[in-house]
C-alpha cells in the first residue's frame, strides 16, 4: 500500500534505460567498442580545468565560504555572479534576488510548477519533448496538453496551439535548443508565439507564463541564434542548469531567473522558493553554488558536438535519411524508415546502433540519436546506419 | 494567481529567520560580540579535514569519477560503503540496493512521505518536533497528527498516541536525538513504541512504518544511547544525512535506508524512488556522493557540543531554569519563566538573548537554544540568562 503513482514512476524502466542496459550485455558478447550506443544523453567531453581548479582552490584557502548552509534562495553572491553574467551577454537589468538556485534543471521545473499550478491548471508543451515534463507537471497536479510535432521542421504548429490554449492555460513550456531534435526555434517562430500569447493573455485576462528550459542554450551551431526568449515575451521564466554547458550533471546546480518585469513577479518568485521549501530543497549544494558562479561565462569545449552533427547530418541525408536541420544541444531526430519507430528501433540493434524511439518524446515515426560520444565512434557507426537503410531497400 | 499553499510557504518568514534578522540589525546596534543568538542550527565545528582533502584528492586524480550523472539511486560504490559502514556499527545485513541516496535530509522525508501516501492517510509527529514535517507531510498530500509533548523528559505520551492511532496511520516519525529537545529516546521508549505499533498493525491489517529521521545520531554524549531503530521495530525506514556528523549542511547529502525485512520492501523502495523522480530529484551531487561515503565512518569534532550542553544545563538549573535532560544534538529546550513562551522570548531580547518560542515545535511554554556556538560564547552568555533570570523575582 504505497502511492502508486510513485510505485509507477520508480518500477517503470524507461525505454532510454531498457537500451542503455541491453547495450551493456551486447558488450559483453561484441566487445563495448562494437556497440553503437546513442541512448544516452551524457555531456562526452570533461569539465573545464577551472571548474576543479576552482573547486580545490576554494577547498583549499576558503573553506570557511563553503559547506554551510546558504539561504534557500542561493549565495548572494553567487545570485549575483549569474544575474552579472546575464546582464552582460544579453544586455539585461536582471538583480539577484529574481534568482533561485537550484539543485538543476529538473529542480527548476519542478519548483516553477508546483509555484505555478492552481487547481485545473493546464501547461502546454510541443512535441518533440522531454519526456519528464509530463512527470514533473502532473506531479505539481496539473494536466500537460501535448501539441503534435510539425515534423518538416520541428518548428511549431500554431493552428494546433492556437487550438489548444484556453482559460486554463498557465504556461507554455520552449525547449530550445530542443531535446530530442536538436532544432533552434528561429527568432521568427519565438515572435510568433509570443503575439499568440499576448493575445490570449488579454483575451483571457491573465498572465499565460512562457517556460523557457534551456540548459542547451551555449551549445549552439555556427549559423544559427539563440534568441533571449525574455526579450521576445515579457512574462518568460527560464530555467538553466550548468549539466551541459559545463559538463557537470551529476552536481546538480541551475537557476530559476524570475524577471522583475514579468506579471505578479514577487508572488511567482516568493511561489517557486515556497514549491522549493514544500519539495525538500533546502538549498542547492554550497560548494558549487560557488564553482559554477565563478565559472559561469566559461563552457566545456563544446566544439566536438558541432563535428559529430555536421558528420552525421551529411552522411545519413546522403543515405537517404530525413533529417531536420539541427542547429544546437547534441540530439538528432531523423525518421525512422518505417512507420513504426519501435520496429525500427528494433531492426537497427541488429545493426548495433541503439536509436531512442520518437514515440516517447511524442512524435512516433522518429528516432533520437545522442551524439555526445567520440568523433571515432561516430565515423565507425556510418556504415551500419549504411546498411541499415540498404536493409529497407 | 499562483499556487497560494507555496506561495505562503515563500512569503512567511520563521519565526527562526525573524529572530536571526533580529539579530544582525542588533549587532549593527551593540557588536556581533555583544549578541548571544541561538537561533540557528547551523553546525559550530567545521567538517573534518579528510573531507576537503578527500574532495581535492579526487578532483586531482580520478576527475573521471565524478561530475557525471549517477544511477538515480546514487553511485552503487557510494552505497555499498554506507551499507558496510552501518553493518560494522550496527551488526546489520543491508545490502547497497536498499539504499537510495538523497540531496539531505529534507529530501529523504520527501521522497518516503511522497512515496508512502495513499488518500486520506496520516503520519504522527510527537511534540517538540521539526516544524518542516508539517510541510512535507502536507506536500505529499497527507495530514499530520501531532501528539502532544510530554513534558517532564521528553519522551512518549502513549496514552496520546494509542488514542491517535487510526486505520489511517501510515507511519508514525522519530526524530532522536531530538530537534528541539536534544533528548535521546530510551531503548525502554522504543521498546514501547514498538509494541504499540506491532499491535495496531496486526489490529488494522497493514503495516504502521516507523520513519526515523536521525540526522543527529552521531552527536550523542556520554552516559547515553541510541539505539539502533531498525532492531527494535522492523517495519523501519531511516532518513538520514551527513549535514551534522560531517558539518556538511550546505552540501546537501543523505540517504534513505529501505531494510530488506520491512512489509513490502520493494515496492516502498521503488516508491521513494519513483518521488525523487516526481521530484526533481535526479541524483544526489556526485562528488559528495563519493567524498561522504569514502568518509562515512568519521565525524566532525562533536565534543564542543557536550563541552557546551554540559555548561548550560548545570548553570541554567542552579538559576532556577527547568530543563530536560538532554543526551545529544545540540539544542536545550528549557521552560519559559512566564508561560507565554512568546513573550519570554520577547523578554529575553532586552537581554540580548535570541531563544526560539517553543510554540512553533508543538511545545508552548518552552524555548529553545542552539548552542552550536563557540564556548566562550556560552560563558558569556551566562550572567544575561542570570539577569533574565531575576528579571521574573
Amino acid at each position: 500500500m504505497v502511492n502508486q503513482r510513485m510505485l509507477g514512476l520508480g518500477t517503470a524502466r524507461s525505454v532510454i534505460r531498457e537500451l542503455f542496459e541491453y547495450g551493456k550485455q551486447r558488450s559483453a558478447v561484441v566487445g563495448a567498442e562494437n556497440v553503437f550506443d546513442f541512448s544516452l544523453g551524457n555531456p562526452s567531453v570533461p569539465a573545464p580545468d577551472a571548474i576543479n581548479e576552482t573547486a580545490i582552490r576554494i577547498l583549499k584557502e576558503q573553506p570557511e565560504l563553503i559547506h554551510c548552509y546558504t539561504s534557500a534562495q542561493g549565495d548572494a553572491a553567487a545570485r549575483q555572479r549569474f544575474a552579472d553574467s546575464l546582464n552582460r551577454r544579453f544586455q539585461g537589468s536582471y538583480t539577484a534576488d529574481q534568482f533561485y538556485i537550484t539543485v538543476g534543471a529538473a529542480a527548476s521545473l519542478c519548483c516553477v510548477f508546483n509555484g505555478l499550478t492552481c487547481p485545473g491548471d493546464e501547461f502546454i508543451v510541443f512535441a518533440p519533448y522531454f519526456p519528464e515534463y509530463k512527470v514533473f507537471i502532473e506531479g505539481a497536479g496539473a494536466k500537460m496538453v501535448l501539441i503534435p510535432p510539425e515534423i518538416e521542421h520541428f518548428q511549431i504548429d500554431f493552428d494546433a496551439l492556437e487550438r489548444s490554449i484556453t482559460p486554463h492555460t498557465k504556461g507554455v513550456v520552449v525547449n530550445t535548443p530542443n531535446n530530442p531534435s536538436g532544432v533552434v526555434y528561429s527568432r521568427q517562430t519565438l515572435e510568433k508565439l509570443s503575439a499568440v500569447l499576448t493575445a490570449k493573455s488579454q483575451e483571457y485576462g491573465h498572465p499565460i507564463y512562457l517556460i523557457s528550459d534551456e540548459p542547451y542554450r551555449e551549445i549552439v551551431f555556427q549559423g544559427f541564434e539563440v534568441p533571449w526568449v525574455p526579450h521576445i515575451y515579457k512574462d518568460t521564466i527560464v530555467c538553466y542548469s550548468f549539466s551541459k554547458s559545463l559538463s557537470l550533471p551529476g552536481e546538480r546546480l541551475g537557476y530559476v531567473l524570475v524577471p522583475g518585469d514579468i506579471t505578479d513577479a514577487q508572488e511567482v518568485y516568493a511561489a517557486v522558493a515556497g514549491a522549493g521549501r514544500s519539495l525538500g530543497y533546502v538549498n542547492a549544494p554550497s560548494l558549487f553554488q560557488q564553482v559554477t558562479s565563478l565559472c559561469c561565462d566559461m563552457t566545456a569545449d563544446l566544439a566536438v558536438y558541432e563535428r559529430n552533427c555536421k558528420l552525421l547530418v551529411t552522411a545519413l541525408r546522403e543515405m537517404g535519411y530525413h533529417v531536420a536541420e539541427p542547429g544546437g544541444a547534441f540530439y538528432l531526430f531523423p525518421r525512422s524508415l518505417e512507420p513504426d519507430d519501435v520496429a525500427f528501433s528494433q531492426r537497427a540493434k541488429d545493426f548495433d546502433l541503439l536509436l531512442v524511439p520518437g514515440s516517447g518524446f511524442g512524435a512516433p515515426g522518429h528516432v533520437r540519436i545522442a551524439y555526445c560520444v567520440q568523433t571515432e565512434r561516430i565515423e565507425r557507426a556510418l556504415p551500419k546506419f549504411k546498411a541499415l537503410a540498404d536493409s529497407y531497400k
